[in-house]
């Protein structure tokens, strides 16, 4: 089970996937619209509506500013590795994203809404390299979760190799990287990789990578945040496909 | 004065502008060689450091995981508009960003620090309508404050107005826009406008706007995170501007 905090996550969970809504919870005595029209939604869904002090939603929420509403949720679970192949067989011009070592569940939540509005076909994450599908960033994905295609990875470089023998060229983002992201050709089938916040990809991955590519920082900053660069690296590739 | 905390962004303001530091506060205690080498700089600048308990540097930060060190720094100051027509009588190819009613800070930062990557000329920020450029803004703008040059304007309509008759496009983003993004030529001087996290741009911003343009979504949710959207668009204008 997980909880959906904050009117915006709850609205797109409600729109997107109500079947997975256990129940909603409302901050009793709280009068706004966009509260109300919640509950109106939920109820429509025949999901069970209660209302309840401050404190109770607090303690539900945790750190996640929850705006007067949060619900449980049957917690998300990632597709295997077999459901990602038989998915993958289906594609007939992959587009694919990975993300290592994204360790803030906001920053990894931020990558999906990121990956989902690209339209990536599915996003890989290995399952002991990253943060957690937790409600922080449940919220931050504010609802992707419920339809992107999300594979768990036991082994991220293993399953490289295994789409660059299907003939998927991985192009990884790296800060020192000569190729620029827009020098770089996605509309062959493409896993792009992105690396966490403070270190980037790691050197085992970066080696597995057909080519490594940066996105040019004018200024003094060293670098995007994670879910900008996976905003700007896919939407090049949104843009080379389309053109 | 503002607090800068957290490692990265103490080590991106003493990297860019250690003048403005005052004072470095560490946690007691604590053994890390990215704490050190934070403490070696400070000296080197003549910057005062204390050692303080967790506890103290918690109520110093209030919400901001601050990962044993905050600064003391003087207050970001933004530019006079009367600065700003300075500036701007001496850029070749004005390639500029308003954000407006952006209200969280984390947001307001990574759309700074997504505008100090794609580096553009001055960002313009309405001043009461807008978060403020708080400790978490300064955190997430991971640097970039020091670097870009960020304009308090008074109304941004009557900015743009001035803007245009000086010969810039001004082009706003919006959800619901049947021009894409990419769509645009962003080779001539350009405003681009973002507005904020909930109701994007106010109808009397849009209405000033030249031409308005949407962020293509793939998936089901409706939009990108506002600093996504930022970088997305502020770097297709970068690659224009370079082919």
């Amino acid at each position: 089970m997980t909880i959906v905090a904050g009117i915006h996550a709850v609205q797109e969970f409600l729109r997107t996937t109500p079947e997975r809504m256990l129940k909603l919870s409302v901050q009793r005595n709280r009068r706004d619209a966009a509260l109300a029209e919640l509950i109106r939604q939920a109820r429509m869904h025949d999901i069970q509506v209660a209302q309840v002090s401050r404190e109770a939603l607090d303690r539900m929420c945790d750190d996640v500013a929850h705006q007067g509403v949060a619900a449980r949720c049957q917690a998300f679970q990632p597709h295997s590795e077999s459901e990602f192949e038989a998915l993958f067989a289906t594609l007939e011009n992959p587009f694919l994203l990975a993300i290592e070592g994204v360790l803030d569940p906001r920053n990894l939540g931020a990558c999906l809404r990121s990956a989902e509005g690209a339209g990536v076909h599915a996003v890989l994450i290995p399952r002991n390299r990253s943060a957690p599908l937790s409600s922080a960033a449940f919220k931050s994905a504010s609802g992707a979760l419920s339809s992107l295609f999300v594979v768990g990875i036991g082994n991220l470089a293993r399953r490289i190799e295994w789409l660059q023998a299907k003939g998927v060229w991985v192009v990884g983002t790296d800060d020192q990287a000569d190729t620029r992201f827009i020098e770089h050709d996605y509309r062959v089938p493409t896993l792009v990789v992105v690396g966490g916040e403070e270190n980037g990809l790691r050197e085992l991955t970066k080696a597995r990578c057909d080519a490594l590519v940066s996105i040019p920082m004018a200024g003094r900053v060293a670098s995007l945040n994670v879910s900008v660069a996976t905003g700007v690296v896919l939407y090049e590739g949104v843009r080379q496909r389309e053109s």
